[in-house]
Parts: C-alpha cells; structure tokens; sequence
C-alpha cells in the first residue's frame, strides 16, 4: 500500500485507528474454545465488527510464537482475512545483521504477506536497509511507550561539537531518515511522550508515526493528535487491549465494535482540523 | 543450563565452540531435498557431526520463521534433538514492552525449550527482565559484528559531569549488569571489535560472551580468545556459515566435522593458557 492509498483510506473513513490483535488464548472468551482455531476465530469477528472504523491492523508476533508452529497457523489464516484495504503491519521489531535481516523482511513480506514490520534501531543501516522496499514499509522503533525509553532512548548523545545535542532516539530518526524517504518508512513514538511528540514532527515532518499506549498504557488520544498530526494525517494510532478485550463474554465483538467507533468519532473530529 | 554445568562442558571437550544453524534451504545439499523435513534431516545430520567439538547449538530464528508454521516445524524438531548437555540459544534478538516481552520469553523457554535467547537493549530494563529468570539466560545485545554497531552502538553517551564519558554499547554493560548477574545474562559482542574486548571484559569480568562475526564476516578467534577468556572461559564463540556450508556437496556432514574440529583444537590450545 502507498501513502497515497494509506491517507485515502483515512479520509473515506476518517479515522487513523490501528487495531492491535495482541490476541491471548488466555484471554479470549471461553466459547471460543470450542472453534478449531479459537485465535483466529476471535480476530475474525473482532475483524469484521471493527473494519469500518479502522484502517489497519497490528497483530504482535509474540502472541503467536508463543504457541509455536500452531500459533503462527492463525496468525497466516488471519492476515489472509483482513480486507486489502486495510494496511497491515507485523510487529516484530525485529533487527539483524543484514542477511538474517534479508530473511526477516521474505517472513514478513513474502511468506505472510504483511505491508509493514516493525524493526528495532539498535544494529544501525544494515540491519534496517533489507527491510525498505517500494510498496512495503519498515516501522522503527524510535521512542517507545514504555518504562524503559528512558534507559537508552533519552539518553543524551555527545555531538560533533563534544557537546551533547540531542537524544539517542533522535540520533535515530536523523539518521534513519537518510536511510528511506516517507513512502517507506515510518516511526514508532508511544503516545506516553507527548510533550515529545513536537520535537519529533520537527525532524521528522512528513514521516507517518506509529503511536502506541494511548489507552491500556495510559497516553492521550487528543494531545497526540494535537502534536502530531500533519497535512496528510501522518499518525495511526494504535489500541489493542482496550479494544480487542472490551468485553470478555459473548457480546466481545459488538464491545470492541463500539470502543473501535468510539476512537473513531474523537479522530474524525481532529482530522478536521488539518482538513480545510 | 548453570553456568558451572556450561564451564564443565567447556573443560571436558576443551571448546566454547557455538555452531549456529542457519540453516536457509536454498542453500542446503540438494539430496536432502527428498526429505519430508531437509531442514531438519540437514540439522540432525550436522549436529551428529559436530557434537563432540562444540557446547552449543543456536538457531538464527529467521532462517525458520521465512517458512512459515512449517519453517517451525523444523525449529521444533531440532531444539528437540540437540543432546540435552548442549546449551541452546534462541537467536532471535527480540525485545518490546513487559507483557510482550513475557509471551516471547514463554515462546523460547517453554514452548521450544531453549536455554537462552538473544535480546535487544533498545527499548530498556522492562524488556529485558521478564526474560530474567533461574536456570535460562538472556543474552543481551552489547556491541554487534556488522558494520552498522557504528551507527548507535559506538555513539558517545552524556555522562554525569556533561562530558561524554562512554559509548552506548558501554551504557548498556553497565545498566544490564544491575538487572542480572553473570549467572542469568551474558552480553553478544562481535568478533569484529577485539580490541574493544579488554574494555569490555572491564566492565563485565565475570560474564559469558556470545562471540560472532568469526569466519565469514572476517572475526579472528586467537584475538577474540586472548582479550575475551577469563578465569572460568567466559566465551562462547559462535561460527555459522563457516561450518554448515563448509560443502555444499553429499559430504557436507564430514567438512562440518573438520571445520568444527579445527576451531576445537585451537580452543583446546587458547584454554591452556587460562587453565592452571
């Protein structure tokens, strides 16, 4: 899917929602049990009660690996289920020395068929160049929604001068930005920052941002949105758990539907603010 | 595993050879290609050759997830077959916020029964630690083999004072070592960087390093050996394509065999220096 298509997509149906399906077998309702594929049973009407108010959906490969060969059965069947429409994104955060590398971007593009994967910065240019291809997309980490973005992320960097002038997560969108231009890549920033959110859109002005932890993580739809939405959107805002676990009985998809529109409502609102 | 079983291995087949099957089917003998799993029967028929001259066995995760559930398959056959005296890792180089990173630690523990698995640092201490756990290790990313650890990895960190005072890859040998001890986590430094080993073996004198980047990327192991081994070995150095691809014809198992072999011999000689 091209960037043209992505923001298409956002204005016919005005929204920027991501649905993650961090799907837990653990945590889906009990009488799902009964399907032969509970996981991908679950995704597929969480899938059709929330395609209208969505434009792309996440599922987290650890939710899959973790039920070895079976688990990744229904995370191919539910790839193959999601609308083409839709843009699709593997969050992997994967990163490699280059040939390993090579084979992380066929799993993900080739073999599943996803749109975009979500690389860690850590091992530098080659490690992310095998992932950026036309008509896919490599999704960097750049400042995460967790605890932990502040033991390396915000570290601060020491710059040409000796003198410390910027952030180790913007050390990697500077660089990262020579490596593909906004019709290939885009950037993981967790909506728990969003006093940084700013500073980003000035290095990165016309990169989309993937925005985690607005919800079960605590961040902000509205200032997120305030901060970061540019002349073509350039946000998806990710919810899984609040979502995809707004009810745990039987009535789990009309639940996820509604939390789903809900979301949507509050972006159609901002989008008109960039809009004009 | 325990690291006192690891060093007794060590001492009894004088190597830390690791031996990493990344085992791409493209590239295996073709005559294996008749069978219902050729990974797998490839794997079998290499880990029969080298056992003897090696401690451990790491599957790079890619080179099986580019198959799909069926690519799986073979993972989970050959961890199954690796002799339980053998350490394993799990080459996967995950790392994402708690929960996620629990479903990844699940996947390589329990699902698959590995002993270790290799974690990226990026996104901090809360995707690390539920990797922490008695009798597994986590084996964290400190300094990488390819060309791109310059990028971030050698970037110069803001100490206390302003001044800069370490490198990024320094940064994290000093945050990690407070997360686990020398029994629970080792650190991936590449074969590529010897002289930066001394430093880093002032840091973490008592950890284990996982050593790639020998053989094909051009790592030297009596340099790698001389500023790495400490008083209980303290290396695990890994050889891939070195040694599973030393032929490509029917003979693949007996080159494997020779190539192991001659790291084996010079491991034996480089431990003699350390053992008194």
């Amino acid at each position: 899917m091209t960037r043209l298509q992505l923001y298409e997509q956002i204005t016919l149906k005005g929204s920027y929602l991501c649905i993650g399906l961090d799907t837990d077998i653990t945590k889906i309702p009990k009488h799902l049990l009964k399907y032969e594929d509970p996981v991908f049973e679950f995704n597929r009407q969480i899938i059709d009660a929330t395609k209208e108010y969505c434009v792309a959906y996440k599922p987290n490969l650890a939710f899959y690996e973790s039920r070895g060969p079976q688990g990744l059965e229904s995370l191919e069947r539910t790839v193959r289920y999601i609308p083409t429409e839709q843009f699709t994104i593997a969050d992997a955060k994967r990163g490699d020395i280059g040939n390993t590398a090579e084979m992380y971007a066929q799993t993900f593009y080739d073999f599943y068929r996803f749109d975009a994967v979500t690389v860690a910065p850590y091992m530098g240019h080659d490690s992310v160049i095998p992932f950026i291809r036309s008509g896919n997309w490599v999704i960097l980490l750049a400042l995460t929604s967790n605890e932990g973005s502040k033991d390396f992320q915000l570290s601060g960097i020491q710059g040409q001068s000796g003198q410390s002038d910027e952030k180790l997560f913007e050390q990697v969108l500077r660089k990262a930005r020579a490596w593909a231009g906004p019709d290939e890549m885009m950037f993981v920033v967790g909506a728990t920052h969003p006093s940084m959110i700013e500073q980003i859109r000035r290095i990165v002005p016309d990169y989309f941002l993937l925005v985690p932890g607005v919800g079960a993580q605590g961040g902000s739809l509205s200032e997120v949105s305030k901060a970061g939405l540019n002349a073509t959107c350039g946000l998806l805002v990710n919810s899984s758990r609040q979502i995809i676990y707004a009810s745990q009985g039987e009535d789990f998809a009309d639940r996820a539907r509604e939390a789903a529109k809900k979301m949507q409502i509050e972006m159609k609102r901002q989008l008109e603010t960039i809009i004009v």
